[in-house]
């Protein structure tokens, strides 16, 4: 282990307590972006959680929507790296399976559980203390630093475009660190060299009549059958999506992502961990598992809801039925276009009966090359926190609005973060481990360190 | 108007109020069996109502399920007519729909709102207000009278088969008058001579694995596109349930119900009203829409659950998804072999991946004979009462357990009652008109006071 990373992580061990403070108090708070809990509240909190990490803290208003927190540590350094993170979280929905109150966190077996431990308060707790660790190790930070961190990533950042379009110089960068990662079941980091796009709507069909006896069923329309008949059109049993020209816009793999993929696929265990051999859809070789969950589109029912739900037997014919969909989007896939074809599919499967309603305009994938000398840093540093080879996703099976650093600033994009196959984001007991965030922070603290003289001369002198 | 009708009906017109209060009274409680809401006490307050009616009444508390209330009046008469009303009512929800307090009755524009009104608390109340309105008017109740309220009818009626064995003795009547009934929207007393039986269950797909973030849902199973995938096979788009065998011991109609059926085809304001053209899934001729609604055997979905299903977007692959179903019986299916069938089916087209839970054994359907001398004394009373020829349907497009009536007892079983299009019955606001109420009164004791001639002789003297 080089000088440097040994220093830090002995630091790291002795303010162990504070940093693990840092991380509790990000968790004490709801950020439901999708249902505004604790939406008033949240921004401030964040905003002081910045500020005591020496950032010039400043909070965005600027639209119809959840604000933007903004921190800079600006000190016109020949190097600027651009972090982002998100403080909404998803809702803590089931809540009745959660063990613990998803907003009091709990650390229980080595792990802190709370909804948002993941995705990604922690990852941004880690990045706090990180800038923590520099000033507190070798007096500065040597790099210029800037901080976003926006309050509707799990609505679908509706507002972020506008807000890039509005703030185009503050950010500009020569990297950027995006949100999510984690580490595989064995311990080796993860990093994401992407991330899909999304688009996320709701299918409904609606009866102009009040609910009726179900006897009426015989003869009347169903809209839970008129649903359900539409929802098992949109993929096959081998799980491909079967509406029209929904692959037209996909390419092959190139062969520097091919590469990747060879390796990932030798990491077999990350899948088996989350979903076991029985729980896949198809029994395929495992790098073309791999790379359907990183390179392919996909649509995916979230929820289904109709009628009565609750214990015991009552008949009843519904007038309403309707799922909640995401989709999945991979480089050249148009949000617009792809909202068009399914609108089209399922006005033509169910005679104009069932509606399409997209809840948000969704964006598009974003990818950064595998030769690109950021990802070599952001590598190099993972392998010396971690002690082990990291693992290179070319894309997070998972989106972001990372097109907009890709593609809008044209700005290398990584994804590196905290969280393993037990951390149940979106769902119940959302955790992480907490030896995986102390490495976190040394993670990313050999990143900023290593910044500027990696970028300018490949070489990375603190490790 | 003969004199005795028009003698009842003035003295119902003065007793309004009274029987109004034993209306409201018996609205008043909740009893919803499938949740167990107000349980405990019903019994009790269906108890009080059948003394304040002047019968002797016992609460038969002898199996592990709700009691059942009896009530009698034999006085060794020759003669007697049993009466089945249920007091259990069915779940409230979807609870913010309602106008006003399910079980606060509300009288708005002529109707009287709260959950029962119309299944069966409303139908129970007229028919032991028509037990006073003879006695207070003749004097007497000429016949022997036995009430049997049960407290299951919603959710199956798990224990009456067991009741009817243990109390075969004491049920032993010359006919019977089961609840339901109505009255078409031209105001025709409705009149059913049978009822289908039912079979009530839920489908289950469910994963070992936590919910998990639905970017996974490239590659690993989906329980909710398991389950749809399964209820898409279960009825084409005709409405035809296509699972194997099920239609196997359906019998076409006799020439008497044909005779039935024919009378109904003309009778097309009552599926207009209800589901509009629109509404229903084919465009067939009236009466084989009556057909299919009387005769024919039916699996309806009354609800769909998985996932996420509140506001906003909330990207998770779930980890179960369930359905819950009503199967509609005709004469000589047997729910027991029909279960079987469609867990064969559920079996067979998710490669044993979902499963089958029945949540209740079921009933067989029920049917009397339209020669029966019992009918033609039930049209004939309606007619008096309501001033209009009655509708008389081979069988209730609905369910009850009416087979213990017809097939155990071996007696003949006719459905009249309170209702109309605009009763959302097992659906919000659920409601009566007051004036339906008051025909219903008459017209039950219509019947009860010309019973004994009637049947003996086949005059009706008192009309």
């Amino acid at each position: 282990m080089g000088e440097i990373t040994e220093r830090f992580r002995n630091r790291i061990i002795e303010k162990r307590d504070e940093y693990l403070e840092v991380l509790k108090e990000m968790l004490s708070f709801p950020s439901v972006s999708a249902t505004g809990e604790g939406m008033d509240e949240a921004p401030e909190r964040v905003a002081r959680a910045l500020e005591r990490a020496g950032l010039r803290v400043e909070i965005f208003r600027e639209f119809n929507g959840y604000p933007a927190v903004w921190g800079e540590l600006r000190e016109e350094r020949h190097g600027t790296l651009l972090i982002y993170n998100h403080y909404d979280v998803q809702p803590p929905d089931p809540i009745e399976k959660w063990t613990s109150d998803p907003f009091k966190p709990s650390i229980r077996d080595g792990r802190i559980y709370a909804r948002g431990a993941c995705d990604n308060k922690g990852n941004l707790a880690a990045r706090l203390c990180a800038i923590d660790l520099l000033m507190d190790s070798v007096g500065e930070v040597p790099l210029n630093i800037k901080f976003l961190v926006e309050g509707e990533e799990e609505i679908g950042s509706p507002n972020l475009e506008k807000f890039f379009k509005n703030h185009r110089d503050s950010l500009s960068a020569d990297a950027c660190l995006w949100e999510m990662g984690g580490s595989s079941p064995e311990g080796r980091p993860l990093i994401y060299l992407g991330a899909k796009g999304i688009l996320y709507l709701e299918i409904h069909a609606t009866e102009k009549r009040p609910d009726l006896h179900s006897s009426w069923g015989a003869i009347v329309r169903n809209p839970a059958l008129e649903l359900v008949h539409v929802i098992s059109t949109l993929r096959n049993r081998e799980g491909l999506v079967t509406v029209d020209g929904f692959y037209d816009d996909v390419e092959k793999p190139d062969s520097e992502t091919l590469a990747l993929l060879d390796e990932l696929g030798s990491a077999e265990s990350e899948i088996r961990a989350v979903a076991g051999e029985d729980g896949l859809i198809s029994r395929k070789p495992l790098k073309e598992l791999f790379t359907d969950l990183t390179m392919m589109p996909c649509i995916n029912v979230c929820g289904l809801n109709s009628g009565y739900t609750g214990p015991g037997s009552k008949t009843v014919l519904p007038n309403t039925a309707y799922a909640k969909i995401d989709v999945r989007l991979v480089p050249r896939m148009r949000p617009e276009k792809i909202l068009e074809l399914i609108i089209k599919h399922v006005e033509r499967v169910s005679g104009g009966r069932v509606s399409v309603r997209p809840l948000e305009k969704g964006y598009p994938a974003a990818r950064t090359s595998p030769s690109e000398p950021f990802v070599e840093l952001v590598k190099m540093t993972a392998e010396a926190a971690h002690g082990v080879k990291p693992l290179v996703y070319p894309s997070s099976p998972g989106s972001g609005p990372m097109y907009l650093v890709t593609d809008f600033l044209g700005t290398p994009c990584v994804a590196a973060g905290i969280g393993d196959h037990r951390s149940n984001i979106h769902a119940p007991d959302e955790s992480i481990s907490l030896e995986d965030y102390l490495k976190g922070i040394l993670h990313i603290a050999l990143t900023i360190i290593n910044f500027v003289p990696y970028l300018r001369s490949g070489v990375a002198p603190y490790l």
